[in-house]
């Protein structure tokens, strides 16, 4: 397996799991970081294009405005009966130009890994399948397995209903912790204080902001490129709007209609109450446990 | 002592808390709800305004909007040397109408528990004290030492400050959430499905929204009602603006600078990324263990 871009943070986190399987990993990266690879115990592939046409897998880990570029350079040498994979975190573009720079003999399986290098282990974490339709039979069963018996969540999907998901499940709230983070450093709002007077909710929100600003800024930025995601940026604008207009009125009965209505679409609402006081518990526990310890 | 309210949730939380630790406790409530005082193992005070006159503690606890108005009918009425607390989410508007219809011999302490009635033990909570200044000298450091025994974290501020912070803390966290809760009820996304697609970071986020959702509207709404909260709103609308702005013309540098500019601000990104780690390990653990179990 050769894993391009295999020298970066998700790169290397793929190339330490296939290795860690029993998959013999080569790596390769534009910055030519061969201590990267010695330090993952992997190949570092000098001859790009050599690995490219006699490797079983190619594993694409690049920034998604590049994957087009890559795929268009490296896709038509590979042989037949071979795996095309990428890891980025949008579909529709990446699957387009997989399907039309392949050679037909070969397989393409988009993959969206939804975490990040910095997890701990697979369980428990989901793996999207975006299987190209009538071109993925031989390899999307032992992909699906590897994972799967690891213990993460495998979904499989197609591109468009992926990026349609992901428009909410990645890019509004990014976006929304992102936004709050730029009004903090709007308002001039000392954080650090503020830790003083939390709530459980504020606590972890706060770490949330904290946490994407502290992650690389062109992946949350590419993702933030997803085709539906300006359409889910306007209605969210739309909706902070409406509810500020009423609560700026003193309308209170307008606001609480508001979330009543909201509250009937979720629907759940109980249960997540509940799952979040008992997420709320397990932090306190973990926390005090430390402070006591 | 008097819980005026203690028929409610936060009231009766309160009503058991102080019960439990030897206060003689009896509860008021509009409703007249007898049950509850019964099924609390707590007196109702069918007689109102014998109680306050006769009560050390008076502890209010009804809705923001009414709060004013339950003090100027009620403070007048007490002993002297008995205090006066009120446990809103608000405390520069409750503090001028404690100041104003108390007598001067009795004691005022404002009061914000930061957390609500479903919470099993207070451990780890925060609990915000604002004592009147020169008219809190006997009560302050007892109440103080019954929240720091159970382990409660207590902050001791002044009204207007307390309202500065939870403007950011409270208001400007519920107004996101809720928001992104209006803008799946607008956009008719389907929640439920899109659980099978979750990253952590969704997953948890997804929870507190339905977790807001799930609680009282008025609470909620009042929360809004922040003096300082309308600024915050204004401010976090213009950051979301800019931001789409910025997506929306594809330019993901500009994307980047704003995120970089906001981590720079915020500070201690990878802190909270390390503790953003451990919740959603803490989190995983759980649910996976939950599986197996």
């Amino acid at each position: 397996m050769l894993i391009v871009g295999g020298t970066g943070g998700t790169g290397s986190w793929f190339a330490s799991y296939f290795k860690d399987h029993g998959f013999l990993v080569s790596v390769w990266g534009p910055s030519g970081r061969v201590e990267v690879a010695e330090r993952l115990g992997v190949r570092f592939a000098s001859d790009l294009m050599g690995e490219v046409s006699e490797s079983d897998i190619v594993l694409l880990s690049v920034p998604i405005k590049e994957t087009a570029r890559v795929v268009e350079k490296i896709a038509p040498w590979m042989k037949p009966g071979s795996l095309l994979m990428d890891v980025t975190s949008l579909k529709s573009e990446p699957m387009r130009a997989m399907l039309r720079w392949a050679p037909e003999g070969v397989e393409i399986l988009g993959t969206h890994p939804m975490f990040g290098p910095t997890i701990p282990h697979i369980r428990g974490q989901t793996v999207i399948l975006v299987p190209a339709e009538g071109r993925c039979d031989a390899w999307l069963s032992p992909m699906e397995e590897i994972f799967r018996k690891d213990g993460a969540r495998v979904e499989v999907l197609g591109a468009e209903e992926h990026d349609h998901i992901m428009a909410v499940v990645q890019a509004l709230t990014h976006f929304a912790y992102i936004s709050i983070g730029s009004a903090l450093e709007s308002l001039d709002f000392d954080v650090a204080h503020s830790r003083r007077f939390m709530s459980p909710v504020y606590e972890i929100m706060i770490d949330f902001v904290g946490r994407i600003l502290a992650q690389s800024p062109e992946l949350y930025a590419s993702i933030q490129e997803n085709p539906e995601a300006k359409r889910v940026r306007e209605v969210y604008i739309e909706e902070c709007k409406r509810l500020a207009m009423l609560a700026d009125a003193g309308d209170l009965a307008g606001f609480q209609e508001a979330m009543k209505s909201a509250a009937d679409h979720f629907q759940g609402t109980e249960e997540a109450l509940a799952r979040s006081d008992k997420l709320i518990s397990l932090w306190i526990d973990n926390r005090e446990g430390g402070r006591r310890g």
